[in-house]
């Protein structure tokens, strides 16, 4: 068998590694467009702060290992066509332009998403990023060592772990969000605690405001204009979302609205012998029953491993995800999982919910913290649906738990009894996520 | 309805409030033996320690709130005997041995249990103590002050909650215990890593050794003889065990073998309009399905409310608990939930395990620490029944995430791809517990 993987991040190359272990004999040919694989583009924030100064830790695995174990990685090779009836790929090195031909029995698209930038004049001047690759964390780092005013267009998880990142690096930050909340994606009561936070921290927040012009001045912004405003800036990040990498497959593969190659719980597309997964692929989600994009690093690996698994012939059962996520920025932790109020109430499920503050620990250990929990559950059958969190400690793990109770639609009324574990320096006797269940009616 | 509690600290005063806020006429009296009410024990050797100076954080809920609230809270008042025929307590003023006769409809008793001491001579010196009581704290904390070698005499929680104290103290401090192992609960493979913590940390352990003896001087311990050595010391504090409190009840209902009064789902007793809770009482054990004997805040929190609730009237179905204790012993975390390979094996239950160490979080982002898991699942069902975690940061919720899966019954395939939140300063991609779960066969 002779196996073709475009993309060498994190799908991809967990494919090829589970592949490999799995069937020694299976021929395995990894694309990847740029010469780094296998990176943690989570890391990126820390790298350019300088909470991590070493560039090496961002390469979880490095591109002579991978060959070393049998698998046949070109990098800087970029595929431009797919000939899905004589399974065949044409690639080209980026390098030299020159062409080749390969064959393939088996399929996998792991290209991953690019981020989107606005359509507008000066996207692509020398002081204008988006976050990527490393080595768009290379520039911006540099970059950022000449900038004093940073402006960060979209107030998603990149776009805040960004701010703690020029917030440790003592820039002055304006931060610009179309949506009428910090983190649009939460309900407005658990963003807005995040909002005020930001906001002590003399933060300059800019919601509901769109850019719509970029100030040139000898090739460079040197301003934002939006919709109300125009800020001055040494120079600007966009982090406003990804667009899948898909185009090259001239739309012979099914998809969802945004380009999302829709993949089943195999991460089978709709083309025979062709599987996709990562950040430019659908995700079935456990509780909405259909495929979603959530391009998120913990998805790419699972969806890498399981296509790993099932040409190996081992029989993968993965029941989806419930759209986990945690953050942290500056001095709170963010979380949530399964599906918040405004999402349950778009799909038209019969929810309830609750929202409570209590405390990280107990009273008689130093420095308990509050923990803000909104959760939603099923009007009728009372099972647990959604959970979101915010706090100063003990919120990311805390949304494990939630991830978990979701995923074995345990209800409020089990919840309420689980049999959490206490000592004083971590939870209380009841802790927050058992008084958040409680309140339930 | 006239309802008597049988003792006011943790199932007393919790079925007390519950019940009152649930049903405001019936009439609620409480017999609390000490003039302490509903305080955190779990947090004497912090105030021991100092970590926690104000040991009025240590009193959740004053008497007089209970009073204010409706709830006739008697302190000092001892119950001697029970007439089930005729439903009548007989309360004994312990100030002024005054007594008197009570009627009941119903009956809680929640009197909790006593700490073992082995019955040697010597073990009521003013320098021998157990821990419990506010009381027992205020007068450790205070002979800990003149002493300079402190002997504690067993390894469980509070035995190695103690030995942090004392470490934090200062003070020269001998630990023996009489299994092979500290918190002898635990598999060795996790409480191993315990023990070489604490000897690289200078502590003189000494298993496998029973006090014998006691070294007398003036009235005062000076030493302590095991089967083995003798120690000299300046105080000894035994923290082997509690023994429940149900000796008053003259064997009319039914117990374990240690005295601990059998309940069900709704904390009945075997005798009609008798309910127990509490470190008194058995608790059920979901994965057993039998009663067990685990004395933990958090059984005897819930057994109370769930006591409160049923007399008011609510239908609440108690699925029982899973053994889940954590601890915090220096700098280690360490906790516990389901079944240890010790107990699967005992309880006669066909069962693998797993037996992982993994990092806290990712590597790009600062100092990930080693987290040790041990997984014990079904060989056939491949249920996830028990789980033992220990490391530097992280175990204590993680324990809780294992909680949510072994309550659900989740498999180990289900929770190896279960959507667990990803961020660099929290977790890896693949976060121990997957990793854990992944290596089951």
């Amino acid at each position: 068998m002779k196996v073709i993987i475009i993309g060498g991040v994190a799908t991809g190359m967990s494919a090829a590694s589970k592949l490999k272990r799995g069937s020694k004999d299976t021929e395995i040919i990894v694309f990847e467009r740029t010469n780094e694989v296998s990176y943690g583009a989570c890391g990126l924030p820390y790298y350019i702060s300088g909470v991590n100064s070493n560039e090496e830790l961002l390469r979880i695995r490095r591109a002579d290992e991978f060959i070393k174990s049998g698998i046949d990685l070109r990098v800087n090779m970029e595929i431009t066509t797919i000939d899905f009836e004589n399974k065949m790929v044409t690639a080209r090195n980026v390098n030299d332009n020159h062409s080749y031909e390969e064959s393939y029995d088996k399929l996998i698209i792991a290209t991953g998403a690019n981020p989107i930038l606005p359509e507008i004049e000066g996207v692509h001047s020398d002081n204008v990023f988006t976050l990527k690759s490393i080595d768009d964390a290379v520039k911006i780092k540099k970059a950022a060592e000449k900038a004093n005013h940073i402006t960060i267009v979209g107030a998603g998880y990149i776009g805040l772990e960004l701010l703690e990142t020029f917030t440790i690096l003592g820039k002055k930050i304006t931060l610009i969000e179309m949506a009428d909340s910090l983190l649009p994606v939460f309900d407005p009561e658990i963003s807005s605690i995040m909002q005020t936070y930001l906001e002590n921290e003399k933060i300059d927040i800019n919601l509901q405001e769109k850019v719509e012009q970029l100030v040139m001045s000898e090739g460079s912004v040197t301003g934002v204009i939006t919709n109300k405003s125009t800020y001055p800036t040494d120079m600007v990040i966009f982090s406003i979302g990804v667009k899948p990498n898909t185009q090259f497959t001239n739309g012979r593969l099914n998809m969802i609205r945004n380009g999302a190659i829709i993949v089943d719980s195999k991460m089978k597309t709709s083309m025979e012998d062709v599987y996709a997964g990562g950040d430019c692929a659908t995700v079935n989600h456990k509780l909405l029953g259909k495929p979603v994009y959530l391009p998120l690093g913990t998805n790419a690996n699972k969806q890498g491993k399981i296509i790993g698994e099932t040409l190996c012939g081992v029989e993968t059962n993965f029941e989806g995800v419930l759209g986990t996520a945690i953050a942290k920025v500056m001095n709170l932790e963010i979380g949530m999982v399964g599906l918040t109020e405004k999402q349950a109430r778009s799909e038209g499920i019969d929810f309830e919910t609750t929202f409570i503050t209590g405390e990280s620990h107990a009273p008689y250990y130093p420095n308990p913290t509050n923990i803000t929990i909104k959760l939603v559950y099923g009007k009728h059958n009372k099972k647990v649906i959604g959970a979101q969190l915010i706090g100063e400690k003990g919120v990311a793990l805390r949304t494990d738990v939630f991830a978990a109770c979701i995923h074995s639609e345990m209800k409020v009324n089990q919840l309420q009894y689980l049999d959490l574990g206490y000592a004083p320096p971590f939870a209380s006797v009841w802790d927050v996520i058992h008084i958040s269940a409680g309140k339930a009616k």
